[in-house]
């Protein structure tokens, strides 16, 4: 039996999420079972996509749901020896016991940080890769234009693209991120949509228009991209950031859509297992060439957790955000 | 030289058109040179779609462009002789002059009134078809959704979907088309949209959510659809009328469709060049089987294509509107 403490929603928010929304709860965790393993959360991930889950289907005062890298602290399961790093989705938990199922076998290749199997290498590179070659079926050489390029999944987005030699574009709320983007990405054109307004900033940077669009903010982004959208354009929906807390603009331009022959489709990272193999292949070789670059903002302390899935509504993180646990 | 007829647009409409936006002009029309002919129009045809060109690429002060049919009354061209009938979208102009070219000769099925090659035959009838099976991907037994079921589009594409086993549930604003899609058509359910609210009359009228929505509408319509529609549905987009004359809501829930996979996807009636053989086959067939059933809105006089273009607006059309020019 050890002490270890879990995140609790215990409330649900009203607009942004605020501290006291959550609850760090320390239980006892017993000793692995029979066919059970104990594990110790070395890392965890606070993502976007958590904001409407805890609106609908998070449950209150248990822990909540979400990705992490742990270690095997205790085994009485075959498949997974002591010591053993694993990925899972169990949760915000220092520790947990486990029967092993959805717990994935971690070999880290040495020459890369652990934390890029929690986003170029995990959910959130996969999302990029499936979400942009796949659904937006991307080819050589297009016009692409990518929503929050300074975040976890934008940022992959834009590099994926700008290695299938394409004309890229991003947008981003803060200087940091553009200057980033701009100059150690090395994007065709930078947006910083708090300072140009993002419609005349598009028909600036993207006189060729767009043939992919990946959305992952909505709102009045979409409706300034929509306008100039070419034909037979795809768009993309990983997300739609803009309009999770509620409030802002409904979209007005879809009828655009229309006349251009648009397709706009919907997906999740969990859509792609066909595409594994290959992406973690493609990943690590970019990764280890240096054509695939990141940035991360880890928080240091499981307690961080909500300031840090907070912080995401703010523009806090620069890249990927994690909150580390352990070493 | 024969004295005939055009429509023009005179001024671009603010909003709903009205009657001073149009003026009829009457200019002479020279006799057919060497390979040239001389049409006389009978059936011409008003859109929604010619709504957003009002505001946009139609000309004003020239006849304006439209769909019709009408009879080649002079030739000197080997491919038309005199008495054949040809569809064209030369636009609204009592005889116009032709060279040959998009003109397209017409054998009509004796047993089929002139004017379905104007609707279930014609273009909204190949828009309906190919926007519904091809790009909405229809699968035999689904659940269907199809707003404006009682306009031209509309009530070929319900039929359809009817005639392929599915639940095909309608939406209109009028109680007589309401009564025409329940009692003549045979829909599963119909829905005024004025008298009760969408989203609730949704909720009870498709418990089992939508498989595929025709999209005529836009705006609150689609607001309200967008969280009913099941995993992998499709949203073939033929128009969005609610916000053609500017104004109306924006549309603030298409979040819903990352979760649930949905597939938005514009499209017009010229996408379907490959599925024409094949729609002329089917529809034929279940024209003259009685499994497709139409409405008609026939106003007699070449003036009166104004009046027809603004009543697409205001719902004064039940089925397709047409202006019968000459018999």
């Amino acid at each position: 039996m050890t002490a270890a403490r879990q995140v609790h929603l215990v409330r649900r928010p009203n607009g942004v999420p605020v501290a006291d929304d959550f609850a760090v709860v320390s239980v006892d965790v017993p000793d692995a079972g029979d066919g059970e393993v104990q594990v110790q959360n070395l890392l965890m991930s606070v993502d976007p996509y958590m904001r409407p889950r805890l609106t609908a289907d998070q449950p209150l005062n248990v822990a909540m749901i979400g990705g992490g890298i742990g270690r095997v602290v205790q085994s009485r399961n075959p498949k997974f020896a002591e010591g053993t790093l694993v990925r899972h989705g169990v949760g915000m938990q220092e520790r947990f016991i486990s029967d092993g199922k959805g717990l994935q076998a971690l070999n880290p290749d040495p020459a890369l940080s652990l934390s890029v199997y929690m986003h170029a290498l995990g959910g959130t590179g996969i999302t990029a890769y499936g979400g942009l070659l796949e659904v937006g079926a991307l080819k050589v050489g297009e016009q692409v234009f990518v929503s929050t390029a300074g975040g976890a999944v934008g940022s992959v987005v834009a590099q994926i693209a700008k290695i299938k030699g394409c004309y890229v574009v991003g947008s981003t709320g803060a200087d940091d991120k553009a200057a980033w983007l701009r100059d150690e990405v090395g994007l065709d054109a930078v947006i910083n949509y708090k300072v140009q307004p993002l419609k005349t900033a598009l028909a600036e940077a993207m006189p060729k228009g767009i043939d992919v669009y990946f959305e992952n903010v909505g709102g009045s982004h979409l409706d300034a991209v929509l306008p100039r959208m070419n034909v037979r354009g795809r768009i993309p929906v990983c997300g739609m950031i803009s309009t999770y807390n509620g409030g802002g603009e409904g979209v007005r331009n879809l009828s655009a859509i229309i006349y251009s022959r648009v397709r706009m489709e919907g997906f999740v990272a969990s859509d792609f297992p066909h595409l594994q193999t290959k992406f973690v292949e493609d990943m690590t070789g970019w990764l280890k060439d240096g054509r695939m670059k990141y940035q991360e903002t880890i928080l240091d302390g499981f307690e961080r957790a909500p300031e840090g899935l907070i912080g995401l509504f703010s523009g806090l993180n620069s890249g990927k955000m994690l909150i580390r646990v352990a070493d």
